[in-house]
């Protein structure tokens, strides 16, 4: 239940305030260089409390490898990753001890388990979510350089980027991972607004990756469509998971949707495409083009305006959440789908090794 | 990689075009009554040449049952289900031999195995859900009569059916599984054309599922969600998959999509839900509500129009498949959707079981 | 259940006097040459009723490739295969409907799944293990030419080879497969005796392989050991598996079983093993030396001799086999203890390969 | 690879002289009552240096517990176990970091990985089994009271116990592990002498499990003969697997074999059986019987006495191994064949909820 992949896989532990949060990776190649600090690059990305717009816990995030590393490199043994919580403010929960925030995982884990750690989220937190990062700087250096991964936003409530300015080198410059400069004073002001509001808000995020080789997926139950979608969706708080054209294909013609071809020989199997409508996979398996992918993530349910639910014991009430959040946690999100697709590349890469 | 499933577990095998194709659906409780023409029921819905806007190859569809079943009832081991390939015209597809054809997954067989099996897409064609379907009409059996799966289409390209008009009692009555029985005549007239111009078109197909019990689903790499999402992107042509209000969360604030509880003593855990925009499942868990899931289908690749393509050789060609083909897959991935959502559930279902 | 394996995989489904027994063979590369007449040499050497030594029963076992092979070639898809039961003389075991033989799966089965296929075992009989055999054939093909896996009988009853006779050429040329042509009229006097007495006679097996590279293995729960300990005791009336030593190991002290090392530029990483106690792994891992196993095969529980037992109603019963059975099944368990060698190969060697 | 189990899972991490061991309990049940406390009770009886017979190396092996309790109860959610080690002393074994200790995993590591933790066996360590120890006693608890496990010493050396004196009540009186009073004085002096002479020893270990119920195991691939057979193999120093009658039933007739049955109504089933020899398991499936294996450890390779070895370089060298060590590795096996017996039990429990 709480370990992703076959070949490439890892293992998440802990709660949002329990004394530490880690994971185990396995599969992992011998010999690869790896140390702390170059994990801590990519938990710094998502790390809470980096601009305004995102929640106001303090969490160092500082990871410890504790296993599998000998001198700096990989020994082919499991990967034990640890994150210490040390901005746990519990007291900020007592008040909800006994009751189910409305759109929240309170109601399932409470129904399911008839337990839950209500702190923080307990389990439920995409506190989680840093050990998919953590793991997807792992799942990087199987794949190597050549393998580009970028995630970004294209659209924070009604507000969409434009694609005349896009460009994928401004998204490290700005707080909202945004391909779009010319959007960005938009999202400010609009967050700001949402935040003073006490209201959250729903986010796009797309991702690209460039540099996969032809033949990554098995169909037709191991599709690296199927796997992207799986992996997508499984990101707290997405609701809706799209490859290439996605959704709007249901509207299309196959001649708006066809991807012709021409002969390069300088293309894998001398085929150049003329466009990439797929999103980089026919029939779940990669064609060498770049492939495209968006996650729709769902307005935090954690926010201070009150809402109408109940208690366990059934009594109703109006819930407003007074510990911290993120009024947009498709932002945080970025840098989770990049390493969730990391993750399931490396995972499917390690199988197409096995048959070359 | 043609395993589905955990607990609930099938496999499948065969091509469009060899003897036969078949399953294996594994992790059976015993003594379930199933015989074949229970599960020819489903299959005929699938069934080719049902009507004009289906394919034209001609399939008796007939299934066989080979194992697991021991005079009437299920015994607990596997159950293997055979159908044989009647009218396979191999030669239809001499001519494109050596042809990738656009869009399809020709390019990526060939190139990842080096082989293929040219006749009717081989493994790659849609004939293989026929399997995915008989196993969904053994996965109802574990769900029970009171779990009701239901399909349909919502969109045929630029036509969408009107919420208004919609009836779940008229998805049955119509060729297109349309729950609005006033836009058949425009599905049935543009189709038409499309056929006329040679020309395929996407579709868009829902699901609701009625009856699903609070608790299915297992956090965080088990969610029913990702489950869901990968056994949809995992049909054939699939390209988006939503749950409850999807890919239009992004552009929702949390009032928009939040979903309001009340107290009622005659549901699960007291809970009344005001409103379904999550789709019947928060943290991976379902909730007990109404399951809503939505699956955008691409134009057929196969169609008789010519497109820019290549040879394996390398050489440039125009591509027009002489095959039967669909006009719109969309309409017959209706049961398919309906049975991999059976199949999801079933494996959730029996999981669940196992911690009650 | 009823699936075999993580890369190389395979599932097998029939009983004993159904119409048919076959399995799907998943995760072979593509472009390997294979037809029918390759696995069918497999077959024939553990086929029923081919010495006066094995049971009566009179089965062709003729094995149909239906899908997954693509003129002469393996596409990389599924492999399925079927043998056609064609002297399933179920009558003979209408009187045994209610009666449970005892030492035998009928209990179990009964007990577990409430109902049971009564005809010849049903699914618990040997007869499965035709699929383990052709499923080893391709295995084989996947771990190509210059590993070399061998089986025969050490022991039967209590009649044991001598180790100074042995020669492994010797064992094809005899029905027992034994590599100790001096003890073949013992075991055949003793076998006839046995037959004539109503009773039945354990054996053991012991495989070697040869040329297996050095690194197969995962520690610490993908280990070789573990994994080969697990397929051999799967098979029908194993009770034991031994690796090296074996049991001994427990008798001994360090000096007796170490395996010294010397210099030698020839060998991989330069080691030179001066014995093989350990059966060619350590740790988990292939050492590249020998792999030495040995399983245990208990006395057929089906006899014409009549033992005490209960019908499922509880009624007391002495119990006789009438149906044909082996009077020592460990004889054709030898070509199905290769084959589960094949099989785990197979499966590590892909894995292995996926880390070069 | 580092994952164990289905259902019931665990996934261990850790080297002999990292800082820490631990692992992620996965699929356990909510509201189960848990504390460190009852957990280190389990890791004290396989504590190295709990008397002079095993190693001298001094670990407090204090269990934490990091996720997955709230309250002193389980929540469903993975239960991360950790154990510092605080004595390791790495340079003992500086001096062997290239020498390649006969008979142990170091050979196949180095040839696997190309690297390899060589401080104190790094992932090869049997330290790795006090994780297993620490999650077969949440295994125990899914279990429930009236399954009882039981494991003792039957053998060191050439030293067998009597079964006339046989008592399980004995077993936890003495630092054998041993169900034999009488042999005690034996076995201390003969491994007095042992180790006095740098020498190590094999022992035998049984394992006998009362009241599982009848119906645990999967045929044909999920066996529960073949999942300890697994089990047990795969632990550390394990060369031999039995069940019931185990290797010795090569030499049998049925009718030293069979188990005869008679009538019982008290009995699941009406079944008494009159012996079991079968081990409590027939067809892969549990009869309700007690459970009985049977594990053959080889002698420590690990030992001061001088063997022939290679450095990694190829340079012959005698090694000596000037760590502490166990001079019977088989006396603190005998926890560790408890817990995995635990583990696997307590995976095939969950199974077999799900299908009643």
């Amino acid at each position: 239940m709480n370990t992703f992949g076959k070949m490439f896989k890892f293992t998440t532990f802990g709660e949002s305030h329990g004394p530490m949060i880690g994971c185990v990776v396995d599969g992992v190649p011998s010999k690869i260089s790896l140390d702390e600090a170059y994990i801590q690059k990519f938990l710094d990305k998502r790390k809470p409390n980096s601009s305004r717009f995102t929640t106001t816990r303090n969490e160092a995030d500082k990871v410890k490898i504790v296993s599998g590393v000998f001198e700096g490199m990989t020994t082919g043994t499991p990967i034990a990753l640890l994150i210490e919580n040390s901005d746990a403010r519990s007291k900020d929960y007592d008040k909800i001890k006994e009751t189910i925030r409305p759109s929240h995982a309170d109601f399932t884990y409470f129904a399911k388990y008839g337990i839950r750690d209500y702190r923080g989220g307990g389990r439920a937190s995409a506190r989680e979510t840093a050990m998919r990062v953590a793991a997807g700087a792992i799942a990087r250096k199987i794949l190597g350089d050549n393998i580009k991964i970028k995630a970004y936003i294209t659209q924070i409530g009604k507000h969409k980027i434009s694609r005349e300015r896009f460009s994928l080198d401004a998204v490290d410059t700005n707080p909202f991972f945004c391909p779009d400069l010319g959007i960005i004073k938009t999202f400010e002001d609009y967050l700001d607004d949402v935040r003073k509001r006490g209201m959250s808000v729903g986010a796009m995020v797309e991702v690209v990756v460039d540099g996969v080789p032809v033949g990554l997926g098995n169909p037709v139950y191991g599709r690296l469509d199927a796997d992207i979608a799986s992996a997508l969706m499984g990101i707290n708080a997405a609701k809706g998971v799209e490859i290439g054209d996605g959704m709007a294909v249901a509207g299309m013609e196959h001649s708006e949707n066809v991807d012709e071809i021409r002969c390069n020989l300088n293309k894998p199997f001398k085929a150049e495409f003329l466009s990439n409508h797929a999103g980089g996979m026919l029939g779940g398996i990669s064609t060498g083009q770049r492939i495209i992918a968006r996650v729709a993530f769902k307005p935090t349910p954690s926010s201070p305006c009150p809402f109408k639910s109940i208690e366990t014991t059934g009594r109703e009430v109006n819930v407003k959440t007074e510990g911290r959040h993120d009024p947009c946690v498709g932002i945080r999100g970025v840098p989770v789908v990049e390493a969730m697709m990391a993750n399931v590349l490396a995972d499917h890469y390690l199988n197409w090794k096995a048959y070359l």
